[in-house]
């Protein structure tokens, strides 16, 4: 939803909270069911839609105008997560606008020529300059949960992240920023760094255990690289292996695991140097983004790609 | 939720529905909102936990104690889908039951000792047959869209996948599954492969826009096959760059994009024999599954491997 607040532009989205399993509170939301509707049936299966309300108190005339669920808020668990952003930016409002998506394929080509100019204009204007805030201790420090290895090229910081609601730990979802700035995305990942990206993915799975002490286990967790990732200093999503991922943020086409990258850079024919600048590399992107705009969209008709021209 | 109804076991899920997008309804629901938590901050980031609650009309003393959504049901859409299988059999109950989840790395060694003789027998027991019977005519043709190249090392056929309505563009998906029966999953995908990977990918997405013309476009078109897969006979998943997909079918430890795989296997250093059989492969498996059962599970406890071998 895109409104204004004290007269500027603001974002609010919405999502269903996730369902309880403490079993008081399945039963009281099972009690509210109202407006139950069927929708079919087919020989044992039958589904129905229907709406939850949160258990009222027996209705009294001195409470009867009054909002009957703040008497007892623990009686009924939220069910909707909001996030707002604000105030928000036009970049806000096309990422969060409904658009096509198309799936397109960035050859190495495209990527030396237009895409990685684009980032480097992107990391000299001042646009990163928040998480090297982070790195280096200026800003939101209160939500950093550990820094590993310090002060040496392995160094990470773990974050939880901003989806996540810090505390259901089968949704566990942290952001690992590591402190070297030479790396931008997986298109920089070459050979060279297998040594270096083995002992991430170990020391990050290591560390995110201990965020819950004895509840998560190492092959609980998984790693994974967004590609394009919503700002280009390397950081990998360490997620519990049982989250339910929104928005397609685990999907082919925008998540590369860890271990598979990898994998591929050991088996890939080549020196030290050789790496992912040199493969082409598929993924989705939807027609309000810059990308589109400026590159896929413009190079769909034939046009010349104005990516990082315009600015 | 497992109970029981005249004495029969029933199972009930229950889903979040999905958001309306009537105006009017967004409104309601808005101004429903109670509860309101904030959760947390950061700079122009704010996220909240919050209850909805259908609009109630002004109360009085004649309505005060029945429901009042029951007098205007249309006010507010229905929330929570709900699921009934009754009466269900234990095998409904082991596949809902809440399994643990494990994110495993199969190594060429687990994979050429356990895994493939394991799919093997599997293939030669006759659970494939059913694969077969569609591949050569014999059963569900009513459902085959169309056969490309069929009689050539190239044929493949296209069917609907279970879980599409076959009616919503923007939720397509499709499977291809390949005439050869050489190629049991990615792990037997070879550099000697790459012309034939190329040719099928194309083929498999111009065949998938002909299924609704004029109303998809290749690039709005992504091919994905699994690992683990449901059968071990080489198909891939076709589907809508805009679909979102349940359960996790597109994640990463899950789906490998056909594009990305080819380009992996062109990277790969080795000749025409070389390819997936040599590289480790990690992905989520449950608890409740036999290839964690009787290989994951015994392996982590240092018992030894039992898959396949209890048949």
């Amino acid at each position: 939803l895109l409104g204004t607040i004290d007269a500027k532009q603001a974002l609010l989205t919405l999502e269903r909270a996730a369902f309880t399993s403490d079993p008081a509170q399945v039963n009281n939301m099972l009690s509210s069911l109202t407006n139950l509707t069927n929708l079919g049936a087919n020989d044992i299966y039958r589904w129905y839609m229907s709406n939850t309300t949160p258990t009222q108190p027996t209705p009294n005339l001195t409470t009867a105008s009054s909002n009957p669920i703040d008497a007892n808020p623990l009686s009924y668990p939220p069910d909707i997560k909001l996030n707002l952003i604000y105030p928000c930016t036009p970049k806000h409002i096309s990422k969060y606008s409904t658009q096509r998506f198309r799936f397109v394929t960035e050859s190495p080509t495209i990527y030396i020529t237009h895409i990685r100019p684009w980032i480097l204009s992107q990391r000299t204007s001042g646009r990163l300059d928040w998480i090297f805030n982070i790195l280096s201790g200026l800003t939101e420090q209160e939500d950093v949960i550990l820094r590993s290895d310090w002060g040496t090229e392995s160094g990470f910081l773990l974050l939880p992240d901003l989806n996540w609601d810090r505390k259901t730990i089968t949704s566990l979802h942290l952001l690992a920023l590591v402190e070297r700035r030479d790396i931008w995305s997986l298109r920089d990942l070459k050979k060279k760094h297998i040594p270096w990206l083995r002992h991430l993915h170990e020391k990050v799975r290591n560390a995110a255990t201990k965020v819950f002490p004895g509840q998560v286990e190492e092959d609980e967790l998984k790693c994974y690289v967004h590609y394009h990732p919503t700002y280009y200093h390397f950081h990998v999503h360490v997620v519990h292996v049982m989250m339910e991922p929104e928005g397609g943020t685990q999907n082919v086409g925008k998540a590369w695991e860890l271990g598979g990258l990898v994998e591929w850079l050991e088996s890939m024919e080549g020196d030290e140097q050789k790496g992912f600048e040199s493969v082409s590399v598929g993924y989705g992107v939807g027609e309000e983004s810059e990308l589109w705009k400026e590159l896929w969209g413009e190079m769909k008709v034939g046009q010349e790609v104005t990516l990082g021209k315009s600015r």
